[in-house]
C-alpha cells in the first residue's frame, strides 16, 4: 500500500475534528495508529459514558467497580480495587463509599487483618449490577457492528500483539 | 477460530491484571474487543503520560494542546481547542493560562470580534513543541513496534472501518 493510500485511509472524516486532525501527512505510520486507537476509545467510552448517564443515571468508574466486584465474589482489597481499575486509591474509596451509602457494595473486615477489609456486591448491587451488564453489551456490540466476525478476530489479534509487546518494553524507552 | 482459541488469544498474560479481567469466558466477542483496545489505549497513554512528565516535565494535555496549535498557525478560538482536546471550556483555559505564563503560548485579540481571541504558539512555545514531538513520535514508533509494518496498516484499516461506523450510530442506541 502506498503512502498516498494510506493518507487516503487515515484522512478524517471533513465534519470531524478530534486528535488525528493533528497527524500531518508525513507523520509515521505509528503516530497514524495510535491517533486513530486514541479517537476510537475516546469516541466508545464517550457512548457508553452518555448511555450509562441516560439510561441508569451511572458513570463508567461506578460500572467498571461493580464488574469487577461482579467477577470476584469473595471481595476484593481496596488496593486490588484500585489496580484493576487504573484509578488512583482515593478514587475508589469515593467511589465504595457512595455505592455503599446507595446499599449496593458493602465492606467486610478481614478476619485474618484487622486493619484490612475487602469490598463486595451486596445482593441489590449484584441485580443493579446485572442489569447494567445486559445494557452495557448491547450498546457494545451494536458500536462494535461495524465491523464482520472476521475483523473483529483480527483486530482482537493485533490489539493481543500490541500489548504482549507493551509489556516487554521497557517503560524508560530513552 | 474456535473459542478456545479465541479464549487463549484473549487471555491476560498472568500478571496483568486490567480491564480485561472483567471479561467472562462467555462474553460477547464485541465486548472482548472493546475491553482490549481499552487496555492497549490506557497502557500506551500511561507510558506517554509518564514519559513527558519525566523526559519534559509535561503532561498530555499541555502537550495535544501544543500539537493542534502547531498544526494550525492562524491559531485557534478557545471554542475549537475545546472541540479538538475533546475536554471541558474549563481545563483549557487553566491550560492556556499556564502556557501563557511560561511564554509558550500567546492570545491575540481577535480584529473582527472584540470578546473574542485567538490562542498562538510563541516562538519559544513552537521551539520547545518540536523537541517534545519528536521525543514524543520517537516512544510511539518503539511502542508500536512489535507490530509489522503490514500489521500496523491492518490495524489502521479496522480502526477506519470501527471509526465510520461509530460517526453512523445513534447516539441514544436504545
Amino acid at each position: 500500500m502506498t503512502t498516498e493510500q494510506l493518507d487516503t485511509l487515515a484522512a478524517p472524516e471533513p465534519e470531524v475534528i478530534d486528535h488525528e486532525t493533528r497527524a500531518t501527512d508525513d507523520d509515521h505510520e505509528a503516530l497514524r495508529v495510535w491517533l486513530r486507537l486514541l479517537t476510537c476509545t475516546n469516541t466508545v467510552e464517550s457512548r457508553l459514558r452518555n448511555l450509562l448517564r441516560t439510561g441508569f443515571d451511572s458513570t463508567l468508574p461506578r460500572f467498571d467497580m461493580m464488574a469487577q466486584l461482579d467477577r470476584n465474589p469473595d471481595g476484593l482489597k481496596m488496593r486490588e480495587l484500585s489496580r484493576r481499575l487504573m484509578v488512583t486509591g482515593g478514587n475508589v474509596t469515593g467511589l465504595t463509599d457512595k455505592l455503599v451509602e446507595e446499599g449496593l457494595v458493602e465492606r467486610r473486615d478481614d478476619p485474618r487483618d484487622r486493619r484490612a477489609y475487602s469490598v463486595h456486591l451486596t445482593p441489590a448491587g449484584k441485580r443493579a449490577f446485572k442489569q447494567m451488564a445486559k445494557s452495557h453489551e448491547g450498546w457494545v456490540i451494536e458500536l462494535f457492528s461495524g465491523l464482520s466476525h472476521q475483523e473483529k478476530t483480527q483486530l482482537l489479534e493485533l490489539l493481543n500483539r500490541l500489548k504482549r509487546h507493551l509489556a516487554q518494553v521497557d517503560p524508560n524507552l530513552s
